[in-house]
């Protein structure tokens, strides 16, 4: 007799019984982050603190050697800055928190209601160009104070209707830089590098491959003379941008009046830059590597490696197999992995050890190390990593483990990377007319995928495309070759493709 | 013929003459912050958001050895999480920014206006104890959960009508602590443990010696049983209250309803503490330290540790000269200043080499060093030191130097520490009677200083005192001796002394 039974797994709903519940289960899991009882705004828990620390550490280590420093300012703008930039206002002014009180008073019926009403309103940051623009003005006069490199680590505010943890929420943490340059080519040249410093992390910490490129006109920040961007893939096979990277042109160095004097001594306007990336990233990785059983993290993102799980079912041994663990962390933790030292959690919690594995495993600790009375008599310990099944277990002398755990980590971490890198190449399909187009994107959730296909962005069509298909123009690729084709929908010549997809 | 000359200083106006003065042009001169153009909000430039990038670094590290792991609560609190502690919500009502709108819209006159009026006014955080102890009452249930020990950083609002870069501003940056304990002990140990982190870093790192002491009753932050403060002087011999750690029994466990089974199955409610240090240390650190030229930063606080100047007479030998002094720089970068690498600028900007020296003198960089044709010669360099004479010269063997550098910026963080330490001795004192006590604060701005007098907190007396002097209790020293004496107000029987002070 054969029974059939459903492979259980640790994570309710399963990716493919409902993607979007199984991404909230997996981040509740994992105890990374929840929602709060203010509208929109999440609780970023330790466990996914620690990975935006980690996220924060890289990148600005990242934006130091490219030569950017570190400053703050304030989270208020005035109105009036604001509406400075026409463009800008407009895109934004939809999702604005505005302070419009400076206290709490007593009202009528005893109860406390905004008092000190403000002359003007101050709207909480949705991105600091017009406050540090406005700071600019005052820092710039002369072409010796260029080129201006600097970046801001904040939290910011875009009242969102329809929020998601990590993905989009009215209030996440980021970073934002700003820059202004003697020439319109040396901005473009800081846009495109940090689009790169972005695109760099992603692959080498996140095992995020991603397509990196330029917005078509409608997907541009407002204000933004070009944007830059990457498109990741996640599982359901969706885009989800994970950065970008703005040439902002002399738009904003107009509003906001930065001005510098060259050195032929003539007046001119700056070129500005600005580029940031989000608490989102974070979102994305999960997507993109998470699996039925939970969170799977790359070790070079990780904060936390390897977990040592003592097994102890004589308590007369309790002593000596804690003595061992003890040991064997204090050995790993020796051992440098991307010259930091590997980080080691020895989990003794008063608990059963199958219910303590499984915590870890829906933790997407990348390595769990088991070791009970026989695994110390023998000097040896119990492996199992995070990107094989969940019961599949390696054995190594202890040693010899302390030895190998770097390698085993980027080994790792190379594994989620090459699967993520095959899954974006098996999903993006190079199209040729709309109609196949159309059929591609009709198919079911999870099963289209990114389109590349040649478009010259005539008015009006992308607007039909995201009404009838939810589908937007993520980017065009930086490495589309240059090739003679027609616009799939206007039937026009075209020079390049562009990936369309839904995204989140 | 003897003709008096003032010594010129960097800075005018000197600390003798407008010490208020003195201090912004400290601040401004080091290029350290300015005040922005939104109300009370200040712009943190590079060379002072280094800093605080060096107290985040230290405190973090402290903070994680003690047990705490770092998340992020949400910036909004809704009015009614507020009006759950009266005393609480009655502290910060007067200094609150307050969110009532969640978009912009065309007014009548076409010019933009708030819209979207919330349903719940939504307060900008001035302290996160309410919305950080509603997540809390969801996150304990059961004493296994205990201890929670959370920090976070962010930035806070606080509505002030006179503001002052570092000391007092609307929008500051700090970090916030909070923890849960089950039983009262173990909570006040902890909020007795961070104040010893606090005072530990302020001596070791900010070379600034504080009385630690606990907060009398007219004081205590609003909701707490007990605060526990570390009081810095000035060199006006004012205090500066340095940050504070709070013991607060089980009042916000109850106003959030933070309870937990205890291991008998009770049900009980938490004892909580929290405790910040913000970006008002880098202003006390400024005014303890700095002198008529500028800004003294200690070593260890410093994110840059020395300066090399090249002086360049004769343009042929430019090249060698910067060579010489970019191998100085590659060798002391390689040198260890407590297990961290030596920060060294290389300043080859066009510009006089004595306005470079002296822009570096007002930075407070703790050593210059000065590199000619005769040094790179002679294989030799000229040093200065920040806390000797502006134009006083050390000579040394350049490897000599790499070798002894990390010494000699020991050597300057204990000097700066040391001076600090004597004047707040020197100007400490054991006063014994009202009139005594009356006639030391009526003296003129920058020569009374802290007196510790019995003081038995009757009713009215502070008011009273507070009122007439500008002076306030600054704390209840840790280390008084308990002995036995008269209140010098009341004449009532006290066991304490209490220091007073005016106060920042």
């Amino acid at each position: 007799m054969v029974t059939t039974m459903a492979k259980r797994t640790a994570i309710t709903p399963t990716r493919a019984e409902n993607y979007p519940e199984w991404y909230q289960e997996v981040v509740k899991a994992a105890d990374m982050a929840e929602h709060s009882q203010v509208r929109g705004c999440m609780v970023i828990k330790p466990w996914g603190y620690g990975i935006w620390e980690r996220i924060q550490y890289e990148l600005d280590r990242k934006f130091k050697e490219t030569g950017h420093q570190n400053a703050y300012f304030p989270i208020f703008i005035p109105l009036s800055f604001l509406e400075k930039e026409a463009e800008h206002v407009e895109g934004f002014a939809k999702e604005c928190a505005v302070v419009t009180h400076h206290r709490l008073e007593k009202g009528k019926d005893g109860k406390l209601v905004p008092g000190g009403k403000l002359e003007e309103p101050l709207v909480v940051r949705p991105t600091s160009e017009m406050i540090i623009g406005d700071t600019f003005s005052r820092w710039v006069s002369s072409y010796r104070d260029l080129p201006l490199l600097i970046n801001q680590w904040a939290n910011v505010v875009r009242w969102e209707m329809r929020t998601r943890l990590f993905l989009r929420t009215t209030e996440f943490l980021w970073q934002e830089g700003h820059t202004v340059h003697a020439t319109s080519e040396e901005a473009m040249e800081e846009a495109k590098k940090m689009l790169g410093v972005y695109v760099a992390f992603c692959e080498d910490y996140l095992a995020m491959p991603v397509i990196p490129g330029r917005k078509t006109k409608d997907e541009r920040f407002p204000g933004a003379v070009e944007t830059f961007t990457f498109e990741a893939m996640m599982q359901d096979k969706k885009a989800l941008q994970a950065g970008t990277s703005h040439f902002l042109g002399q738009n904003f160095s107009k509003s906001c009046d930065i001005k510098f004097q060259t050195k032929e001594g003539s007046l001119e306007y700056g070129w500005t830059t600005s580029w940031g990336a989000t608490t989102r990233l974070i979102g994305g990785m999960i997507m993109a590597h998470s699996d039925d059983d939970g969170l799977v993290l790359p070790p070079r993102i990780a904060h936390k490696h390897i977990v040592i799980i003592p097994i102890i079912h004589d308590e007369s041994l309790r002593c000596d197999v804690l003595a061992f663990a003890e040991k064997l962390k204090a050995d790993l933790q020796k051992e440098l992995f991307h010259e930091m030292p590997i980080q080691v959690v020895l989990d003794d919690r008063d608990m059963r050890a199958g219910e303590k594995s499984w915590s870890w495993v829906k933790k997407g600790m990348p390595i769990r190390i088991e070791i009970g009375a026989r695994e110390m008599n023998e000097g040896k310990v119990t492996m199992m990593r995070r990107d094989k099944g969940p019961k599949e277990k390696e054995f190594f002398v202890a040693e010899d483990f302390v030895q190998k755990a770097s390698e085993i980590l980027q080994n790792i971490q190379d594994k989620i990377y090459k699967k993520a890198k095959n899954f974006l190449k098996e999903n993006t399909h190079e199209l040729n007319d709309e109609k196949e187009f159309y059929d591609f994107f009709s198919k079911k959730d999870g099963e289209s995928g990114f389109a590349s296909v040649f478009y010259n962005e005539e008015a009006g069509v992308h607007e039909k495309i995201q009404k009838e298909l939810g589908v937007t123009a993520r980017c065009i690729p930086n490495d589309g070759k240059e090739s003679e084709g027609k616009c799939i929908f206007s039937g026009k010549p075209s020079k390049k493709r562009v990936i369309f997809a839904k995204a989140y």
